[in-house]
């Protein structure tokens, strides 16, 4: 691993690192948010996954997160969107997919297979790294905005007891039936709506059930929020499945940093007493 | 002027907007952060002068202002930093002069004089203008982040009653003696120390002392801190005018976006005391 920087904040510190990952076969980046209680004791993380075109950096520098971190002692880890640097055939060309778009699925289809494996990545191999090198316990949550969001509730729903809690800002939570969803399924995954399925949160809610209560705010200014993001499917999943929803929708916010910011102190503390409590 | 965005955050607005400036001869653009407050009565204003290179969006993505800001119920008004779209030559070639670099000055030397007047634009018409157009009163506090710091202490200086407060975070507080200051003032302001002195806090402090306490935050692990910002010099005037300075040497802390939100919501609750006391 190779330390990018170190960036005193909130009486924590914020580290940036690269390292070469066996997921993607690529080096990938990410930050981790270290609370001041981490030089003590070790601390519970919670992951946060981003959105379309985003990197480890949106997060860091415009959610307003690390004063609260630092108060309730949570790490926060944020990976990178998609592998970089590999140049694939139309890897830049769109902002929905390829770089910056890696949608936290392993990709089947050829040029993208065996290396845009983002649920890998995110799943497996970065808490495998990230217990082993920082001073964090296994309690793990995990949140996320919009492909984020999406990629949260998809990690919580497939690996049952392995985050204590989930929650998600404006998620794109029924991928199979939305325009974002669908191109990037198509193009990583093909044709195979059976795997599909086990990236849409909906149908696996609806599958599987789930075994905590979940928290989403959604801004209803948003202007992706009719046809990309449908939190309604997720929310009648919810209530066949018997999970405990809260569905915050925020009168007049909309899908930017400006909003997570406003409500990200309520999701850290939602978090904080599952990982704590 | 011409509203450019609308956007909800912490149950108030920010709103930007781009408008013809008779101080700079071109179109400015300044974002406005409005509590909740100011649905229902005036509010104070807080004038956020940022560094080299930035534009209004730095402290607006960056500093987790707003939080604080929307529980006072305090505005804050984040000019750009310059001129933008002359194309002037030399304009766009370092980053420290030029574009993004104005310096807080009424430039007398060409190509700049008639243009890089952001002295008279931030102390005289966008107060004017903000005090025309939104629900604020005519209290106002102004602070900034190194340039910006150095361009709210020569604000506050040299405009005695006209601030309530200033405070600064990894300020230049003597610009005659530091390598950006002295490439600044030759270009914008010619040869003529006396001209100088007029734009330069330790300076102006040191001649016509001030009348209320003044707040700094520096870290003592920022890189431009033996070279360029030198509070000590500062500090050594403020003492000798008899004028109260907390310097908050903050150890660890670099010349980041990350230090000063580690910190604003102290110094807005010092310019809040001011301003509502």
């Amino acid at each position: 691993m190779e330390q990018l920087s170190v960036t005193k904040a909130f009486e924590g510190e914020l580290h940036r690192y690269k390292h070469s990952s066996s997921s993607t076969s690529t080096d990938m980046v990410f930050a981790v948010y270290l609370p001041p209680q981490a030089k003590n004791h070790s601390v519970p993380v919670l992951y946060w996954l981003s959105g379309l075109t985003c990197t480890d950096e949106n997060f860091t520098q415009k959610a307003s997160a690390f004063r609260m971190a630092a108060k309730l002692g949570l790490a926060i880890v944020c990976p990178d969107t998609s592998p970089r640097g590999l140049e694939l055939p139309g890897e830049h060309d769109s902002y929905d997919f390829g770089s910056g778009a890696g949608f936290y699925v392993d990709a089947t289809q050829p040029p993208w297979s065996g290396h845009y494996r983002m649920y890998s990545y995110v799943a497996d191999e970065l808490p495998e790294l990230i217990e082993k090198t920082f001073p964090v316990s296994d309690k793990k949550a995990i949140s996320g905005h919009s492909m984020g969001g999406h990629g949260a509730l998809v990690i919580y729903l497939r690996n049952p007891g392995a985050y204590t809690s989930v929650s998600a800002f404006s998620p794109i939570v029924h991928p199979s039936k939305v325009p974002w969803g669908q191109k990037a399924f198509q193009n990583y995954l093909g044709a195979d709506k059976d795997l599909w399925a086990t990236y849409d949160a909906t149908l696996l809610i609806q599958e599987n059930g789930a075994n905590t209560p979940i928290l989403i705010d959604q801004g209803d200014s948003d202007s992706f929020l009719e046809e990309q993001l449908q939190p309604n499917h997720f929310e009648a999943a919810c209530a066949r499945a018997n999970v405990p929803l809260t569905l915050n929708l925020r009168a007049g916010y909309d899908h930017s940093y400006y909003f997570i910011s406003s409500f990200i102190d309520n999701h850290l503390e939602f978090h904080a007493r599952k990982l704590m409590g």
